[in-house]
Protein backbone atom coordinates (compact mmCIF):
# COMPACT_ATOMS: atom_id res chain seq x y z
CA UNK A 1 0.00 0.00 0.00
CA UNK A 2 1.50 3.09 -0.73
CA UNK A 3 2.08 6.32 1.76
CA UNK A 4 -0.42 8.55 2.76
CA UNK A 5 0.84 12.18 1.32
CA UNK A 6 -0.88 15.05 2.99
CA UNK A 7 -1.06 18.51 1.19
CA UNK A 8 -1.95 21.53 3.84
CA UNK A 9 -3.07 24.69 2.85
CA UNK A 10 -4.93 25.31 -0.70
CA UNK A 11 -4.84 29.20 -0.72
CA UNK A 12 -3.72 30.51 -4.87
CA UNK A 13 -0.05 29.37 -4.45
CA UNK A 14 -1.09 26.19 -2.58
CA UNK A 15 -3.83 24.95 -4.35
CA UNK A 16 -2.16 25.30 -7.80
CA UNK A 17 1.18 23.35 -6.34
CA UNK A 18 -1.29 20.52 -5.23
CA UNK A 19 -2.70 20.31 -8.66
CA UNK A 20 0.86 19.89 -10.11
CA UNK A 21 1.15 16.90 -7.77
CA UNK A 22 -1.84 15.60 -9.04
CA UNK A 23 -1.62 16.08 -12.67
CA UNK A 24 1.89 13.91 -12.25
CA UNK A 25 -0.42 11.54 -11.23
CA UNK A 26 0.50 11.09 -8.01
CA UNK A 27 -1.47 10.00 -5.03
CA UNK A 28 -2.54 13.57 -2.69
CA UNK A 29 -5.01 13.65 0.09
CA UNK A 30 -5.50 17.61 1.23
CA UNK A 31 -6.75 19.56 3.97
CA UNK A 32 -7.61 23.35 4.15
CA UNK A 33 -9.53 25.14 6.42
CA UNK A 34 -11.95 26.36 4.39
CA UNK A 35 -13.16 23.11 2.39
CA UNK A 36 -15.44 25.26 -0.40
CA UNK A 37 -11.19 25.89 -1.81
CA UNK A 38 -10.13 21.93 -2.01
CA UNK A 39 -13.31 20.93 -4.06
CA UNK A 40 -11.58 21.36 -7.27
CA UNK A 41 -8.73 19.21 -6.51
CA UNK A 42 -10.95 16.64 -5.44
CA UNK A 43 -12.11 16.45 -9.00
CA UNK A 44 -8.49 15.73 -10.11
CA UNK A 45 -8.60 12.91 -7.45
CA UNK A 46 -7.21 14.52 -4.00
CA UNK A 47 -8.78 12.85 -0.89
CA UNK A 48 -10.36 15.62 0.96
CA UNK A 49 -9.67 15.69 4.66
CA UNK A 50 -11.98 17.23 6.95
CA UNK A 51 -9.62 18.18 9.96
CA UNK A 52 -6.06 18.60 10.55
CA UNK A 53 -6.20 15.36 12.62
CA UNK A 54 -7.72 13.33 10.06
CA UNK A 55 -5.02 14.84 7.63
CA UNK A 56 -2.05 13.98 9.78
CA UNK A 57 -3.19 10.47 10.70
CA UNK A 58 -1.08 7.94 9.65
CA UNK A 59 0.58 10.33 6.65
CA UNK A 60 4.30 9.76 5.82
CA UNK A 61 4.57 13.00 3.75
CA UNK A 62 3.65 16.23 4.89
CA UNK A 63 3.65 19.58 2.75
CA UNK A 64 2.64 22.90 3.92
CA UNK A 65 1.79 26.22 2.51
CA UNK A 66 0.17 28.54 4.86
CA UNK A 67 0.01 32.26 4.86
CA UNK A 68 2.54 32.75 7.50
CA UNK A 69 4.47 31.90 10.53
CA UNK A 70 1.60 31.53 13.19
CA UNK A 71 -0.68 29.62 10.77
CA UNK A 72 1.96 27.18 10.49
CA UNK A 73 2.89 26.39 13.95
CA UNK A 74 -0.98 26.62 15.04
CA UNK A 75 -1.99 23.58 12.30
CA UNK A 76 1.80 21.82 12.90
CA UNK A 77 1.46 21.20 16.70
CA UNK A 78 3.20 18.80 18.80
CA UNK A 79 0.28 16.31 20.09
CA UNK A 80 -1.28 16.71 16.33
CA UNK A 81 1.91 15.42 14.98
CA UNK A 82 2.34 12.03 16.77
CA UNK A 83 -0.79 10.91 15.19
CA UNK A 84 1.62 10.63 11.75
CA UNK A 85 3.14 7.80 10.35
CA UNK A 86 6.69 7.06 11.88
CA UNK A 87 9.63 8.52 10.68
CA UNK A 88 6.83 11.77 9.16
CA UNK A 89 8.64 13.72 6.90
CA UNK A 90 6.90 17.41 6.58
CA UNK A 91 8.15 20.12 4.04
CA UNK A 92 7.43 23.68 4.83
CA UNK A 93 7.18 25.37 1.96
CA UNK A 94 5.62 28.36 3.59
CA UNK A 95 7.64 31.77 3.38
CA UNK A 96 8.34 31.99 7.58
CA UNK A 97 11.14 32.99 9.38
CA UNK A 98 14.44 31.27 9.94
CA UNK A 99 13.05 31.38 13.67
CA UNK A 100 9.82 29.59 12.84
CA UNK A 101 11.93 26.98 10.76
CA UNK A 102 14.00 26.25 13.88
CA UNK A 103 11.53 25.94 15.84
CA UNK A 104 9.47 23.40 13.79
CA UNK A 105 12.69 21.40 13.68
CA UNK A 106 12.65 21.29 17.92
CA UNK A 107 8.80 20.04 17.21
CA UNK A 108 9.81 16.95 14.51
CA UNK A 109 12.98 15.94 16.37
CA UNK A 110 11.77 13.68 19.49
CA UNK A 111 9.06 12.60 17.61
CA UNK A 112 12.07 10.97 15.04
CA UNK A 113 10.27 12.73 12.47
CA UNK A 114 12.34 15.43 9.64
CA UNK A 115 12.20 18.79 8.69
CA UNK A 116 12.79 19.97 5.39
CA UNK A 117 12.23 23.84 4.40
CA UNK A 118 11.42 24.41 0.33
CA UNK A 119 9.94 28.02 0.58
CA UNK A 120 9.45 28.80 -3.25
CA UNK A 121 9.55 31.95 -5.81
CA UNK A 122 6.80 32.33 -7.98
CA UNK A 123 3.21 33.82 -8.54
CA UNK A 124 0.37 31.38 -8.68
CA UNK A 125 0.39 31.92 -12.83
CA UNK A 126 3.76 30.55 -12.69
CA UNK A 127 2.79 27.46 -10.20
CA UNK A 128 -0.23 26.61 -12.36
CA UNK A 129 2.47 25.95 -15.14
CA UNK A 130 5.02 24.24 -12.73
CA UNK A 131 7.32 27.26 -13.11
CA UNK A 132 8.21 28.06 -9.52
CA UNK A 133 11.49 28.26 -8.47
CA UNK A 134 11.69 25.91 -5.62
CA UNK A 135 14.64 26.45 -2.60
CA UNK A 136 15.18 22.71 -0.76
CA UNK A 137 16.91 22.26 2.57
CA UNK A 138 17.86 19.34 4.76
CA UNK A 139 19.03 15.93 4.85
CA UNK A 140 19.59 14.76 2.00
CA UNK A 141 18.35 11.28 2.08
CA UNK A 142 14.97 12.85 2.83
CA UNK A 143 15.44 15.69 -0.13
CA UNK A 144 16.04 12.57 -2.44
CA UNK A 145 12.71 10.75 -1.18
CA UNK A 146 10.65 14.14 -1.88
CA UNK A 147 11.71 14.68 -5.13
CA UNK A 148 9.20 13.11 -7.08
CA UNK A 149 6.34 15.34 -5.59
CA UNK A 150 8.40 18.85 -6.08
CA UNK A 151 9.45 18.24 -9.56
CA UNK A 152 6.29 18.42 -11.10
CA UNK A 153 6.02 22.07 -8.96
CA UNK A 154 9.30 23.57 -10.82
CA UNK A 155 13.32 23.75 -10.55
CA UNK A 156 14.46 22.60 -7.24
CA UNK A 157 17.28 24.41 -5.92
CA UNK A 158 19.49 22.84 -3.13
CA UNK A 159 20.65 24.86 -0.41
CA UNK A 160 22.42 22.36 1.70
CA UNK A 161 21.79 20.29 5.04
CA UNK A 162 20.24 22.92 8.06
CA UNK A 163 16.11 23.25 6.43
CA UNK A 164 16.61 27.14 7.95
CA UNK A 165 19.21 27.96 5.09
CA UNK A 166 16.43 27.64 2.44
CA UNK A 167 14.39 30.24 4.35
CA UNK A 168 17.33 32.57 4.85
CA UNK A 169 17.75 32.43 1.01
CA UNK A 170 13.94 33.16 0.22
CA UNK A 171 14.04 35.96 2.69
CA UNK A 172 17.35 37.04 0.46
CA UNK A 173 15.52 36.76 -2.74
CA UNK A 174 12.36 39.17 -1.38
CA UNK A 175 14.75 41.34 -0.06
CA UNK A 176 16.65 41.59 -3.17
CA UNK A 177 12.95 42.78 -5.21
CA UNK A 178 11.69 45.16 -2.22
CA UNK A 179 15.28 46.75 -2.53
CA UNK A 180 14.90 46.62 -6.45
CA UNK A 181 11.67 48.49 -5.93
CA UNK A 182 13.08 50.75 -3.49
CA UNK A 183 16.07 51.62 -6.26
CA UNK A 184 14.19 52.09 -9.30
CA UNK A 185 11.60 54.73 -7.18
CA UNK A 186 14.77 56.79 -6.41
CA UNK A 187 16.42 56.35 -9.71
CA UNK A 188 12.94 57.62 -11.53
CA UNK A 189 12.55 60.59 -8.99
CA UNK A 190 15.77 61.75 -9.68
CA UNK A 191 15.48 62.10 -13.55
CA UNK A 192 11.82 63.21 -13.28
CA UNK A 193 13.16 65.87 -10.86
CA UNK A 194 15.74 67.13 -13.70
CA UNK A 195 13.06 66.92 -16.51
CA UNK A 196 13.54 63.58 -17.96
CA UNK A 197 11.03 61.18 -18.42
CA UNK A 198 11.20 58.21 -16.17
CA UNK A 199 9.91 55.62 -19.18
CA UNK A 200 12.61 56.56 -21.21
CA UNK A 201 15.32 56.01 -18.51
CA UNK A 202 14.41 52.65 -17.68
CA UNK A 203 13.91 51.66 -21.45
CA UNK A 204 17.63 52.49 -21.47
CA UNK A 205 18.51 50.53 -18.17
CA UNK A 206 16.10 47.70 -18.41
CA UNK A 207 17.35 47.45 -22.58
CA UNK A 208 20.92 47.15 -20.75
CA UNK A 209 22.57 46.45 -17.87
CA UNK A 210 19.40 45.68 -16.48
CA UNK A 211 17.66 43.53 -18.32
CA UNK A 212 16.09 40.83 -15.95
CA UNK A 213 12.62 39.24 -15.36
CA UNK A 214 12.27 41.31 -11.84
CA UNK A 215 13.52 45.08 -13.37
CA UNK A 216 10.33 44.32 -16.36
CA UNK A 217 8.17 43.26 -13.89
CA UNK A 218 8.06 45.82 -10.83
CA UNK A 219 9.68 49.52 -13.20
CA UNK A 220 6.56 48.80 -15.67
CA UNK A 221 4.26 48.24 -12.10
CA UNK A 222 6.14 51.46 -10.52
CA UNK A 223 5.83 53.10 -14.09
CA UNK A 224 2.23 52.49 -14.60
CA UNK A 225 1.41 53.30 -10.75
CA UNK A 226 -1.53 50.62 -11.06
CA UNK A 227 -0.89 49.34 -7.31
CA UNK A 228 -4.72 48.34 -7.02
CA UNK A 229 -4.71 44.88 -8.66
CA UNK A 230 -2.09 43.61 -6.13
CA UNK A 231 0.34 40.60 -7.55
CA UNK A 232 1.98 40.64 -3.87
CA UNK A 233 0.28 42.47 -0.87
CA UNK A 234 2.31 45.01 0.66
CA UNK A 235 1.13 43.80 3.90
CA UNK A 236 3.10 40.68 2.90
CA UNK A 237 5.98 42.47 1.73
CA UNK A 238 6.17 44.39 5.31
CA UNK A 239 5.77 40.96 6.83
CA UNK A 240 8.26 39.46 4.68
CA UNK A 241 10.94 42.35 5.36
CA UNK A 242 10.48 41.86 8.80
CA UNK A 243 11.64 38.59 8.43
CA UNK A 244 14.63 39.24 7.13
CA UNK A 245 15.63 42.06 9.39
CA UNK A 246 14.71 39.24 12.49
CA UNK A 247 17.15 37.08 10.01
CA UNK A 248 20.08 39.11 10.05
CA UNK A 249 19.97 40.28 13.70
CA UNK A 250 19.75 36.56 15.10
CA UNK A 251 22.77 36.03 12.88
CA UNK A 252 24.33 39.05 13.37
CA UNK A 253 24.07 40.41 9.84
CA UNK A 254 23.95 44.18 9.48
CA UNK A 255 21.99 45.16 6.41
CA UNK A 256 21.61 48.79 6.23
CA UNK A 257 19.34 48.34 3.13
CA UNK A 258 17.21 46.17 4.32
CA UNK A 259 16.32 48.06 7.85
CA UNK A 260 15.45 50.81 5.29
CA UNK A 261 13.37 49.06 2.94
CA UNK A 262 11.90 47.68 6.48
CA UNK A 263 10.69 51.13 7.37
CA UNK A 264 9.52 51.82 3.56
CA UNK A 265 6.72 48.89 4.62
CA UNK A 266 5.96 50.09 7.99
CA UNK A 267 5.05 53.52 6.37
CA UNK A 268 3.33 51.50 3.97
CA UNK A 269 1.35 49.83 6.83
CA UNK A 270 0.35 53.24 8.88
CA UNK A 271 -1.01 54.12 5.03
CA UNK A 272 -3.27 52.05 5.72
CA UNK A 273 -1.62 50.18 1.71
CA UNK A 274 -1.56 46.44 3.44
CA UNK A 275 -4.12 45.57 0.30
CA UNK A 276 -2.40 47.00 -2.53
CA UNK A 277 0.60 45.69 -4.30
CA UNK A 278 3.79 45.81 -2.35
CA UNK A 279 5.24 48.02 -4.91
CA UNK A 280 3.13 50.96 -3.86
CA UNK A 281 6.54 51.57 -1.75
CA UNK A 282 7.43 53.51 -5.07
CA UNK A 283 4.57 56.00 -4.03
CA UNK A 284 5.90 57.11 -1.07
CA UNK A 285 9.11 57.64 -2.34
CA UNK A 286 7.69 59.78 -5.35
CA UNK A 287 5.86 61.79 -2.63
CA UNK A 288 9.14 62.92 -0.66
CA UNK A 289 10.55 63.77 -4.30
CA UNK A 290 7.43 66.22 -4.23
CA UNK A 291 6.21 64.55 -7.91
CA UNK A 292 2.46 64.52 -8.32
CA UNK A 293 0.64 60.83 -8.70
CA UNK B 1 35.64 72.92 -46.89
CA UNK B 2 34.47 70.67 -44.58
CA UNK B 3 33.91 71.97 -40.52
CA UNK B 4 36.48 71.36 -37.84
CA UNK B 5 36.08 69.03 -35.59
CA UNK B 6 37.88 68.18 -31.91
CA UNK B 7 37.73 65.43 -30.06
CA UNK B 8 39.40 66.80 -26.25
CA UNK B 9 40.65 63.87 -23.67
CA UNK B 10 42.30 60.79 -25.17
CA UNK B 11 41.91 58.13 -21.95
CA UNK B 12 40.55 54.97 -22.19
CA UNK B 13 37.35 55.71 -23.00
CA UNK B 14 37.99 59.06 -25.07
CA UNK B 15 40.77 57.16 -27.27
CA UNK B 16 38.42 54.45 -28.12
CA UNK B 17 35.50 56.22 -29.44
CA UNK B 18 37.32 59.03 -31.37
CA UNK B 19 38.96 55.56 -33.22
CA UNK B 20 35.55 54.64 -33.83
CA UNK B 21 34.73 57.97 -35.36
CA UNK B 22 37.95 57.76 -37.41
CA UNK B 23 37.26 54.35 -38.46
CA UNK B 24 33.65 55.63 -39.76
CA UNK B 25 35.98 57.62 -42.13
CA UNK B 26 35.17 61.46 -40.71
CA UNK B 27 37.64 63.70 -40.36
CA UNK B 28 39.15 64.71 -36.97
CA UNK B 29 41.21 66.30 -34.61
CA UNK B 30 42.90 65.36 -31.62
CA UNK B 31 44.12 66.62 -28.13
CA UNK B 32 45.16 65.25 -24.96
CA UNK B 33 47.18 66.98 -22.05
CA UNK B 34 49.63 64.00 -22.82
CA UNK B 35 50.52 63.38 -26.30
CA UNK B 36 51.48 60.50 -26.63
CA UNK B 37 47.95 59.28 -26.19
CA UNK B 38 47.60 60.87 -29.52
CA UNK B 39 50.06 58.95 -31.52
CA UNK B 40 47.64 55.68 -32.17
CA UNK B 41 44.58 58.00 -33.61
CA UNK B 42 47.31 59.82 -35.39
CA UNK B 43 48.02 56.65 -37.62
CA UNK B 44 44.15 56.76 -38.47
CA UNK B 45 44.24 59.64 -39.46
CA UNK B 46 43.47 61.96 -36.84
CA UNK B 47 45.07 65.52 -36.61
CA UNK B 48 47.28 65.77 -33.76
CA UNK B 49 46.49 69.44 -31.77
CA UNK B 50 49.44 70.79 -29.65
CA UNK B 51 47.56 72.81 -26.83
CA UNK B 52 43.76 73.58 -26.37
CA UNK B 53 43.50 76.63 -27.86
CA UNK B 54 45.13 75.07 -31.50
CA UNK B 55 42.40 72.46 -30.73
CA UNK B 56 39.60 75.09 -30.04
CA UNK B 57 40.49 77.83 -32.80
CA UNK B 58 38.32 77.85 -36.00
CA UNK B 59 36.17 74.53 -34.59
CA UNK B 60 32.56 74.13 -35.08
CA UNK B 61 32.24 70.97 -33.03
CA UNK B 62 33.92 69.53 -29.86
CA UNK B 63 33.43 66.59 -28.20
CA UNK B 64 35.22 66.12 -24.95
CA UNK B 65 35.82 62.89 -22.25
CA UNK B 66 38.16 63.83 -19.15
CA UNK B 67 37.91 62.03 -16.01
CA UNK B 68 35.89 64.62 -14.15
CA UNK B 69 34.36 68.06 -13.75
CA UNK B 70 37.40 70.12 -12.70
CA UNK B 71 39.25 68.95 -15.66
CA UNK B 72 35.93 69.67 -18.03
CA UNK B 73 35.82 73.30 -16.70
CA UNK B 74 39.75 74.14 -16.50
CA UNK B 75 39.86 72.73 -20.42
CA UNK B 76 36.67 74.81 -21.65
CA UNK B 77 37.15 78.62 -19.99
CA UNK B 78 35.35 80.98 -21.90
CA UNK B 79 38.22 83.12 -23.23
CA UNK B 80 39.67 79.93 -25.02
CA UNK B 81 36.61 79.41 -26.16
CA UNK B 82 36.18 82.82 -28.21
CA UNK B 83 37.90 80.90 -30.24
CA UNK B 84 36.12 78.67 -31.44
CA UNK B 85 34.01 78.80 -35.03
CA UNK B 86 30.87 80.68 -34.73
CA UNK B 87 27.66 78.65 -33.70
CA UNK B 88 30.39 76.05 -31.81
CA UNK B 89 28.05 73.03 -31.19
CA UNK B 90 29.79 71.08 -27.50
CA UNK B 91 29.25 67.53 -27.03
CA UNK B 92 30.28 66.86 -23.51
CA UNK B 93 30.60 63.29 -22.71
CA UNK B 94 32.47 63.21 -19.87
CA UNK B 95 30.47 61.77 -16.53
CA UNK B 96 30.03 65.47 -14.46
CA UNK B 97 27.39 66.74 -12.41
CA UNK B 98 24.45 68.22 -13.16
CA UNK B 99 25.79 71.45 -11.96
CA UNK B 100 28.47 71.43 -13.86
CA UNK B 101 26.60 70.65 -16.71
CA UNK B 102 24.17 73.84 -15.83
CA UNK B 103 27.96 75.83 -15.75
CA UNK B 104 29.31 74.91 -19.20
CA UNK B 105 25.47 76.02 -20.57
CA UNK B 106 26.21 79.04 -18.69
CA UNK B 107 29.22 79.87 -20.43
CA UNK B 108 28.59 78.96 -23.94
CA UNK B 109 24.86 80.36 -24.43
CA UNK B 110 26.77 84.04 -24.11
CA UNK B 111 29.01 83.29 -26.98
CA UNK B 112 26.44 81.93 -29.11
CA UNK B 113 27.25 78.40 -28.71
CA UNK B 114 25.49 75.34 -28.11
CA UNK B 115 26.02 72.80 -25.58
CA UNK B 116 24.93 69.18 -25.61
CA UNK B 117 25.27 66.78 -23.12
CA UNK B 118 25.68 62.70 -23.84
CA UNK B 119 27.29 61.00 -20.85
CA UNK B 120 27.60 57.20 -21.85
CA UNK B 121 27.71 53.81 -19.96
CA UNK B 122 30.06 50.96 -21.18
CA UNK B 123 33.58 49.91 -20.16
CA UNK B 124 36.64 50.36 -22.85
CA UNK B 125 36.66 47.14 -24.30
CA UNK B 126 32.02 48.24 -24.92
CA UNK B 127 33.79 51.55 -26.41
CA UNK B 128 36.08 50.03 -29.47
CA UNK B 129 33.56 47.29 -30.41
CA UNK B 130 30.85 50.96 -30.68
CA UNK B 131 28.92 48.98 -28.37
CA UNK B 132 28.68 52.34 -25.66
CA UNK B 133 25.33 53.36 -24.64
CA UNK B 134 24.87 57.46 -25.03
CA UNK B 135 22.50 59.42 -23.04
CA UNK B 136 21.93 62.40 -25.13
CA UNK B 137 20.13 65.94 -24.52
CA UNK B 138 20.09 69.26 -25.86
CA UNK B 139 18.08 70.97 -28.43
CA UNK B 140 16.78 68.98 -31.27
CA UNK B 141 18.63 70.58 -34.17
CA UNK B 142 22.06 70.41 -32.59
CA UNK B 143 21.50 66.78 -31.67
CA UNK B 144 20.49 66.29 -35.21
CA UNK B 145 23.43 67.45 -36.55
CA UNK B 146 25.90 65.48 -34.57
CA UNK B 147 24.02 61.81 -34.80
CA UNK B 148 26.74 61.01 -37.62
CA UNK B 149 29.74 61.31 -34.80
CA UNK B 150 27.51 59.76 -32.34
CA UNK B 151 26.54 56.67 -33.67
CA UNK B 152 29.60 54.96 -34.08
CA UNK B 153 30.15 54.82 -30.39
CA UNK B 154 27.28 52.68 -30.03
CA UNK B 155 22.92 53.41 -29.39
CA UNK B 156 21.49 56.62 -28.84
CA UNK B 157 19.23 57.70 -25.92
CA UNK B 158 17.36 60.91 -26.41
CA UNK B 159 17.18 62.60 -22.78
CA UNK B 160 15.08 65.40 -23.95
CA UNK B 161 15.77 69.30 -24.38
CA UNK B 162 17.95 69.69 -21.10
CA UNK B 163 21.36 69.29 -21.67
CA UNK B 164 21.44 68.93 -17.31
CA UNK B 165 18.81 65.77 -18.20
CA UNK B 166 21.33 63.41 -19.79
CA UNK B 167 23.85 63.90 -17.05
CA UNK B 168 20.67 63.44 -14.63
CA UNK B 169 19.91 60.16 -16.16
CA UNK B 170 23.61 58.65 -16.64
CA UNK B 171 23.93 59.65 -12.52
CA UNK B 172 21.01 57.50 -12.23
CA UNK B 173 22.29 54.50 -14.07
CA UNK B 174 25.90 54.84 -11.86
CA UNK B 175 23.39 54.99 -8.57
CA UNK B 176 21.49 51.65 -10.16
CA UNK B 177 25.09 49.74 -10.38
CA UNK B 178 26.23 51.13 -6.85
CA UNK B 179 23.00 49.99 -5.24
CA UNK B 180 22.95 46.26 -6.90
CA UNK B 181 26.70 46.29 -5.10
CA UNK B 182 25.63 47.01 -1.77
CA UNK B 183 21.97 44.63 -2.32
CA UNK B 184 23.90 41.55 -3.87
CA UNK B 185 26.65 42.25 -0.95
CA UNK B 186 23.82 42.54 1.34
CA UNK B 187 21.82 39.15 0.64
CA UNK B 188 24.93 37.04 -0.17
CA UNK B 189 26.00 37.75 3.99
CA UNK B 190 22.95 37.04 4.99
CA UNK B 191 22.53 33.48 3.53
CA UNK B 192 26.02 32.82 4.24
CA UNK B 193 25.31 33.49 8.33
CA UNK B 194 23.07 31.02 7.80
CA UNK B 195 24.73 28.17 6.48
CA UNK B 196 24.01 29.15 2.49
CA UNK B 197 27.06 28.99 -0.17
CA UNK B 198 26.67 32.52 -1.24
CA UNK B 199 27.24 31.13 -4.99
CA UNK B 200 24.13 28.63 -5.04
CA UNK B 201 22.18 31.68 -4.07
CA UNK B 202 23.52 33.64 -7.15
CA UNK B 203 22.86 30.94 -9.71
CA UNK B 204 19.32 30.77 -8.75
CA UNK B 205 18.75 35.04 -8.65
CA UNK B 206 20.91 35.38 -11.30
CA UNK B 207 19.16 32.03 -13.35
CA UNK B 208 15.57 33.71 -12.68
CA UNK B 209 14.54 36.88 -11.72
CA UNK B 210 17.60 38.93 -11.54
CA UNK B 211 19.02 37.72 -14.70
CA UNK B 212 20.37 40.25 -16.11
CA UNK B 213 23.89 41.68 -17.59
CA UNK B 214 24.85 43.59 -14.37
CA UNK B 215 24.22 41.10 -11.92
CA UNK B 216 26.22 38.20 -13.93
CA UNK B 217 28.86 41.15 -13.89
CA UNK B 218 29.08 42.38 -10.16
CA UNK B 219 28.03 38.99 -8.39
CA UNK B 220 30.70 37.56 -10.09
CA UNK B 221 32.55 40.60 -9.09
CA UNK B 222 31.80 40.59 -5.61
CA UNK B 223 31.64 36.10 -5.05
CA UNK B 224 35.49 35.95 -6.76
CA UNK B 225 36.30 38.57 -4.00
CA UNK B 226 39.28 39.83 -6.64
CA UNK B 227 38.79 43.56 -6.46
CA UNK B 228 42.71 44.75 -8.16
CA UNK B 229 41.95 44.54 -11.36
CA UNK B 230 39.63 47.26 -11.49
CA UNK B 231 37.43 47.51 -14.12
CA UNK B 232 35.90 51.12 -12.51
CA UNK B 233 38.27 52.67 -9.80
CA UNK B 234 36.63 52.84 -6.41
CA UNK B 235 38.04 56.04 -6.04
CA UNK B 236 35.59 57.03 -9.46
CA UNK B 237 32.41 55.42 -7.77
CA UNK B 238 32.68 57.41 -4.71
CA UNK B 239 32.73 60.46 -7.06
CA UNK B 240 29.91 59.60 -8.91
CA UNK B 241 27.79 58.73 -5.84
CA UNK B 242 28.54 62.01 -4.60
CA UNK B 243 27.51 63.89 -7.70
CA UNK B 244 24.64 61.94 -7.62
CA UNK B 245 23.55 63.33 -4.15
CA UNK B 246 24.30 66.85 -5.46
CA UNK B 247 22.13 66.00 -8.31
CA UNK B 248 19.25 64.82 -5.09
CA UNK B 249 19.87 67.43 -2.80
CA UNK B 250 19.64 69.81 -5.64
CA UNK B 251 16.47 69.16 -6.93
CA UNK B 252 15.04 67.93 -3.68
CA UNK B 253 14.64 64.48 -4.64
CA UNK B 254 15.73 62.91 -0.48
CA UNK B 255 17.46 59.11 -1.95
CA UNK B 256 17.83 57.28 1.22
CA UNK B 257 19.58 54.33 -0.54
CA UNK B 258 21.86 56.77 -2.26
CA UNK B 259 22.88 58.33 1.13
CA UNK B 260 23.65 54.88 2.10
CA UNK B 261 25.48 53.95 -0.36
CA UNK B 262 27.30 57.67 -0.79
CA UNK B 263 28.68 56.37 2.41
CA UNK B 264 30.40 52.93 1.76
CA UNK B 265 31.89 54.98 -0.67
CA UNK B 266 33.35 57.04 2.20
CA UNK B 267 34.49 54.49 4.14
CA UNK B 268 36.23 52.70 0.96
CA UNK B 269 38.12 55.96 0.56
CA UNK B 270 38.90 55.81 4.28
CA UNK B 271 39.94 52.48 3.94
CA UNK B 272 42.86 53.59 1.27
CA UNK B 273 40.66 51.50 -1.54
CA UNK B 274 40.47 54.04 -3.87
CA UNK B 275 42.45 52.12 -6.70
CA UNK B 276 40.43 49.04 -6.25
CA UNK B 277 37.13 48.07 -8.10
CA UNK B 278 34.29 49.97 -6.79
CA UNK B 279 32.61 46.37 -6.40
CA UNK B 280 35.31 46.84 -2.94
CA UNK B 281 32.66 47.74 -1.51
CA UNK B 282 31.06 44.77 -0.71
CA UNK B 283 34.25 43.50 1.37
CA UNK B 284 33.49 46.00 3.96
CA UNK B 285 29.57 44.62 4.17
CA UNK B 286 31.82 40.91 4.47
CA UNK B 287 33.77 42.47 7.74
CA UNK B 288 30.02 44.03 9.21
CA UNK B 289 28.69 40.93 8.98
CA UNK B 290 31.92 39.01 10.87
CA UNK B 291 32.65 36.86 7.39
CA UNK B 292 36.21 35.91 6.71
CA UNK B 293 38.03 37.04 3.30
Amino acid sequence: MSEKVVFIGLGRMGSAMAQRVLEAGLNLSVFNRDAAKAQPLAALGAKVMGDPKEAIKGAGLVFTMVSDDRALLEILDGDLLKAAAPGLTHVSMSTVGVQTAEKLGQIHAPLGQTLLSCPVFGRPEAAKLGKLNLCLAGPRASKDRVMDYLSPMGKVWDFGPRPEGANAAKLAGNFMIASLIELLSEAFSLVENHGVSPQSFFELMSGSLFDAPAVHTYGGLILAGEFDRPGFLGALGAKDLTLVKDAARLSHTPMPFCSLVEDRFIRLLARGWGQRDWSAISELQREDAGLKK
